[in-house]
């Protein structure tokens, strides 16, 4: 009897939102094992914002999934059966699993991670590609330094809530931006930000002015369009502005809404710099020790909102862009 | 018998293009010279973009300039009379001479220069503001490497000029984008860029493409608006955009426009800053003995417009918006 793979292949590229009918959804045997191969039962898939730009035509700083191609997705599997000598069955690996219940890989890019150091929906959030994101984005390019503000929005998602609490343990002022008056008081009490500011509340920019008495030093930005032009009108001297993202603009049919505030740059002297996780790939053992330590020591909390089936991947990656979702994104296939 | 100093004082702040509307010109009488003060002959005055930004109200890099005061600009003036030991008549001063045929001052600000070593235009232009721009915006934030590739827009302007020329001694392929044949011509060989992009000649995407063939990794912007949003598509992994002006939008009475292409620097983890010369004034001798040896050597040249005239201001003025002039813009006062 042989395993049947359930897949979901992208099959048309998106106009605006994602839908249903831009994938195919199939079951679909499992060829037998080659040499050097392995089998993956894939028990969690992390969903992202990136995604988006994945399904999309066109350069950008990975390949496009290709049309018919399983959609592309990182994830935690457990090895099954391996015909490889790297990997043992009954370990669980993180790495590119893609949407599909049953993944066969010879193993690159996977790592093998311990489920009884942390949950396993964490190597998908805080000591994974979010977290990941958050800690080398900040770090690196935010350059924060204690006593500064530095305003992060997407507070709630799985990298702002990081970044939040790693700027917070490096002694700065934090300040959150979400949407909605439950995100924001998680961000305040879960994430221990200092304020955190609900854009839909209709007072943002007066607001965010008394959150931030001081300015901002670093802005984190994961949303682009008013948002960040708000952000430029904000800035201190010598600031600095992380662009990870912008999800209000992933799903844009028309012209991405370019910052109009952007020759505040040059009045503040201050610059705007773009991220991609993958270049602190050499590092990430060093930022996973880290966080893992500020795991154990109680001063960060990885929060996850799982959603349940595959078949249901379509629906619940949209919960990123209408911001339904409370923390980590993670869909639960096993 | 008194000196009668003519003076041209801003009395409205101007909507769009300034006009003679927004000025008054006068004949002053100079009051006696107090113990410390010193009375220059302005000699020559430099007209300069940001101009257009001083006479805005609102916060800036500096305070804007206030009604009714006499504009400010930067120029050359011949010490007449002197109640201070600092200075003494005959020599010839660069600071802030203000748009007015006689200045009293204090000397705060002012720099000797030697008429002798080059001509006095030249220390408001490659040895002056413009030059330490260039050269210290170039440098500093832009960073160029031998056998990058170094885009300037403005490349006929006074910053332009001298950033092409300072990238090429440095070893760069240099790309420069001006308005019209002539000043295209000018900057292949005059300035000895590597090539010149005509924007109005109507393919500006092509042109460039072909120009740079191995991509941007250092833009120089002295323009904005849709010069900018170009050059972001045709950056580099890890390019530096440097913002130093953008002069297509000073003008403009409605939203100033974004780029809508800011998102390239996501995908190519490059980065955009914004200089301003004043940060480098402890630096200026260093700068300026750098040019200075460069134009001794002729691997420089420092061509300058001039325009004759304190009453013809506002229009000399103008020429900068329409893209009159060819090379750093001055205007001859005694």
């Amino acid at each position: 009897m042989s395993t049947i793979n359930r897949t979901v292949r992208l099959t048309s590229r998106p106009v605006g939102e994602p839908t249903r009918q831009n994938f195919t959804f199939a079951d679909e045997p499992v060829a037998p094992l080659r040499e050097g191969e392995m089998l993956l039962k894939v028990h969690y898939l992390s969903l992202d914002p990136a995604m988006r730009g994945w399904m999309r035509e066109g350069k950008s700083y990975i390949e496009p999934v290709a049309l018919g191609d399983v959609m592309r997705a990182g994830g935690i599997g457990e090895v099954m059966e391996s015909n490889q000598g790297k990997f043992s069955p009954g370990d669980f690996l993180v790495g590119m699993t893609n949407v599909q219940s049953w993944c066969v890989t010879d193993g690159r890019g996977f790592t093998k991670v311990d489920p009884k150091l942390a949950p396993l929906t964490t190597y998908l959030n805080v000591l994974g590609m979010p977290g990941m994101t958050a800690y080398f984005g900040l770090l690196e390019s935010g350059q924060p330094k204690a006593g500064e503000t530095v305003l992060v929005s997407g507070a709630a998602g799985a990298v702002g809530a990081t970044v939040g609490q790693v700027a917070r343990i490096l002694g700065c002022r934090v300040v959150g931006i979400a949407g909605g008056a439950e995100k924001c008081a998680i961000a305040v009490q879960q994430y221990h930000f200092d304020a955190c500011v609900d854009y839909k509340a209709g007072n943002l920019r007066k607001d965010l002015r008394e959150a931030c008495p001081n300015g901002v030093d670093v802005y984190f930005d994961n949303v682009g369009g008013e948002i960040l032009d708000l952000a430029l009108t904000m800035i201190n001297r010598k600031a600095r502005i992380v662009i990870c993202g912008a999800i209000s603009q992933y799903n844009a049919t028309g012209e991405i809404k370019g910052p109009a505030n952007y020759l505040s740059l040059l009045v503040n002297r201050a610059r705007m710099e773009g991220i991609v996780v993958f270049d602190y790939a050499p590092r990430y053992k060093e930022g996973a020790m880290q966080m893992g330590q500020w795991l154990k020591e109680g001063k960060m909390v990885s929060r996850e909102h799982v959603v349940d089936g595959i078949d249901n991947f379509v629906e619940s990656l949209g919960k990123l862009f209408t911001g339904e979702n409370m923390g980590k994104l993670v869909l639960k296939v096993a």
